[in-house]
């Protein structure tokens, strides 16, 4: 490598260490934001929000960027870390690039506007009213695909945003197969005479002592308070703004701890993957998990299969009755597991159960399919949408706002998003069928509330990387095959069964 | 005006909105690294810092803004607020860009240095560590006066940076009015036989309960909790990101609570500044304190002015036994307000109460004077020092840690800053001579709890204007003269006459 090329990959590194210092700001402002920000600094503050973003937008795009790309792209020699930095750089500019400006800048309007439509229309249960929104932006999405160009199925360019490698393809494959397995399992679920007692779960539970709780398990996680903190927000997320500043939020709700403590868990599920990415990622765009569903697997895999395991609960349902206002004082531990695994169909996704929760998913994965396909159109999803619900689930909306208006996603444009969630679930359960093999002890660490070694593992063999390695990539290094869903599968019907002694 | 020149303003007032927006990020950031960020993402977010200030230190030195300049300065019809804005970005440029790059660099790693180097002296109590560093510094200082030049004093070029219209000329005549009117009195204090008792200060008063009355004062000060929070630091500070977003931090000693109530009501008295500032500043570098002094006032007007007057505690007295632990039971309202005003000569600047402090002041600005105009040499400051502190308050400081080591200013090069907190006294006591031809019923608004009309005299003369007023126009605006020290001395005469019944 020339002296001449080593330059300006240094040149591009500090480039870009700069847009990623920018990102940092920006995410410690929007945590601010969403965590007590005083309400009268808010719109002076989303100026700085839109300056910064505009920069870093610009920067993305701008001519020293193409130089950038131009002379490494094909350059021997760059270290692997400028190498992926530049694939990220490059896909990057490649998209943003080819939108037109003038229909980047309708667009970004069109967007604002539908959100504060959607809510409208939640809020009135009018699907009308949002309708012309959502045509707009289907419109405008599929004219960028034509801008960005396709591979196999035009919606195979929206996935790609979100988890980079997973098509149309794979996906049909894996979600007919989890369809096929769930659908009877929830039938048989609803038709049995088990049903767990879960009235305990509604009695007062103090904000303080659940926040004592979800702290000490978060602390048995591994998540290191050195490199973070909890707060209070009004919707729980995580968020790494550099791996030594790695954010937990959490809500509480005095008659469900339900949502503190497995939320705490999920986000702290997501936190463990940011702070234990490799400290020489930081600076590039590399440092942050590798896609939405790597990510998702993170929090569903604490959230759900460490924290709804049975052995999980084993050693912690006794220090969750310390914690406790004496609601817990009958309940044995299995039954108190039961509870906590109860599955029944129900209409909103954010409040589904760990069973049913992929049938929400596959539905607004089939659903967007057809409208990028020209199978659906938009005035007619509402239809679509119920009918959908009552043939997976048994249960069918009341109104557009328990049905096709719940979601936010829609409404930014952000379609291709929503597989992440179940892909997340899939590749959680096959991450921990590759555990086992290492730890054929879990069940005993979990009984012992010793979680440390599973944080080791997920960190060697996935966190620690970042976007060094693409979703399928780790996928293949951790299991040694592609996306199956069998494991899932496996899982849950295991699971159940035993829950409800099907 | 032409159109030319209208565009030009446009665009320069963009630039401008675009650096206050990074710097209102910076505030965000800085506020949060002193209330809770994690420690392990410090070294990271340093380099955000770095970044971040950097590009505003460009954009104020950049041929961009010199061409601003270029165009709009004498541009007829200009608003005021561009006018205002230029001269100021002018004063910047001009400071900035008259130090050759290279003095820069070297003076930059020369403070961070010597600030670490000063911190480690300071404990050891050892000068000559420090002394080396601090000549360099006062040797870089009079190499930049020499570039920016000076009028009449080169002290008065360093006084100009922090309080604009200040002059040696000045201060010589103020300083040494009050210095003759302190002394005596605090000599008459330490030889009189009334010593408050003020042992039930330092009863045990929870935090919880400091917290709670803390924020009851805050808002009978007028303090908008929309606009700002209340938080918890070690050195505490209060921040203005906009006007809508302005913080209070404070520190609690729950052996002493005077820590917490005194500190949150002196930087509420910033924060209520930089609150009421005109929503129209917002975005240009006016949307400040017009000064350093002009800060001080009028948080030593509440600390001290309300804050510890007899008839604030005719209201707030029972309110505070309300929170308190029972230490305040057989206290009646005289022997607390006494207790609180007590006064002592002691060595260290920032525990100093509220008479002898103007000495501490008066004593580093003479010693600063001198060193700017070669009559006093580093090597000799402890001497200095310590001769000044057995002459102007009758003790002698035992070590250099309790001496000319306390503070941490001369470390950064802040010289010509301590003479603000002096002359922000001075100016309060004046305010508040001008506030009661407008308020005669002051005393009964404090006895009643009442100190919105307060606050509201202070935004309509002196808050509203952020920096479109200098510190002597608001100064002589509000009270038909000049800087006259009459007003603190009568101020601090009769207050202590009474409390220590001379």
């Amino acid at each position: 490598m020339s002296e001449h090329t080593k330059e300006i990959e240094k040149e591009f590194l500090e480039y870009v260490k700069k847009m990623q210092a920018y990102n940092e700001a920006l995410g410690l402002i929007y945590w601010d934001l969403r965590t007590g920000a005083p309400k009268n600094g808010v719109d002076q503050r989303s100026e700085v929000v839109g300056m910064l973003s505009s920069e870093v937008f610009q920067m993305s795009t701008s001519e020293e960027m193409a130089a950038y790309i131009a002379s490494l792209s094909g350059s021997e020699n760059l270290s692997e870390i400028t190498k992926k930095t530049l694939n990220e750089c490059k896909k990057d500019y490649d998209r943003n690039k080819k939108i037109p400006v003038k229909d980047f800048k309708e667009y970004v309007i069109l967007q604002s506007k539908a959100e504060s439509v959607w809510e409208e229309a939640r809020a009135k249960a009018d699907f009308e009213m949002f309708q012309p929104y959502l045509e707009k932006i289907v419109k405008f999405q599929k004219k960028f695909i034509g801008y960005w160009g396709y591979e196999g199925n035009k919606y195979n360019t929206l996935l790609d945003m979100y988890e980079p490698g997973i098509t149309v393809d794979i996906l049909d494959q894996v979600f007919s197969e989890v369809r096929e397995a769930i659908i009877p399992l929830v039938k048989k679920i609803s038709e049995s005479s088990n049903k767990p007692d879960t009235s305990f779960i509604f009695k007062h539970f103090p904000k303080d002592k659940q926040k004592e709780f979800s702290l000490k398990i978060l602390e048995q996680m591994g998540y290191d308070f050195n490199s973070g903190r909890l707060d209070e927000t009004v919707h729980p997320f995580a968020t790494g703004l550099n791996p030594g500043d790695v954010r937990v939020t959490t809500r509480y709700d005095e008659e469900d701890w339900r949502t503190a403590v497995f939320g705490t868990i999920h986000e702290g599920g997501h936190a463990l993957y940011e702070q234990n990415i490799s400290k020489r990622l930081i600076g590039t765009p590399l440092c942050g998990g590798t896609s939405m569903g790597i990510h998702e697997s993170q929090s569903l895999f604490y959230e759900n299969i460490v924290g709804r395991d049975f052995s999980f609960w084993k050693h912690n349902y006794n220090v969750l009755k310390e914690y406790g206002d004496g609601q817990f004082k009958d309940i044995d531990l299995n039954d108190f597991y039961n509870a906590i695994n109860e599955s029944k169909p129900s209409l909103i996704r954010i409040e589904a159960d760990m069973l049913t929760y992929p049938l929400h998913i596959i539905i607004r994965y089939e659903i967007e399919k057809g409208l990028f396909n020209d199978e659906i159109e938009v005035k007619d999803l509402p239809k679509v949408w119920n009918d959908k619900y009552e043939e997976y689930l048994g249960i069918r909306p009341e109104n557009n706002a328990e049905g096709v208006l719940q979601d936010v996603h829609w409404s930014g444009g952000s379609f291709g998003y929503f597989p992440s969630y179940a892909l997340g679930y899939m590749y959680a359960a096959q991450f921990k069928h590759a555990m086992l093999k290492d730890l054929p002890n879990y069940d005993e660490l979990l009984a012992s509330g010793n979680l440390k070694p599973i944080q080791e593992w997920l960190t060697a063999n996935i966190h620690q990387y970042g976007k060094l390695k693409k979703p399928l990539e780790i996928l293949h290094d951790v299991t040694g095959e592609g996306l199956n869903a069998k494991y899932l599968i496996n899982y849950l019907t295991n699971k159940y069964t035993k829950v409800y002694n099907l």
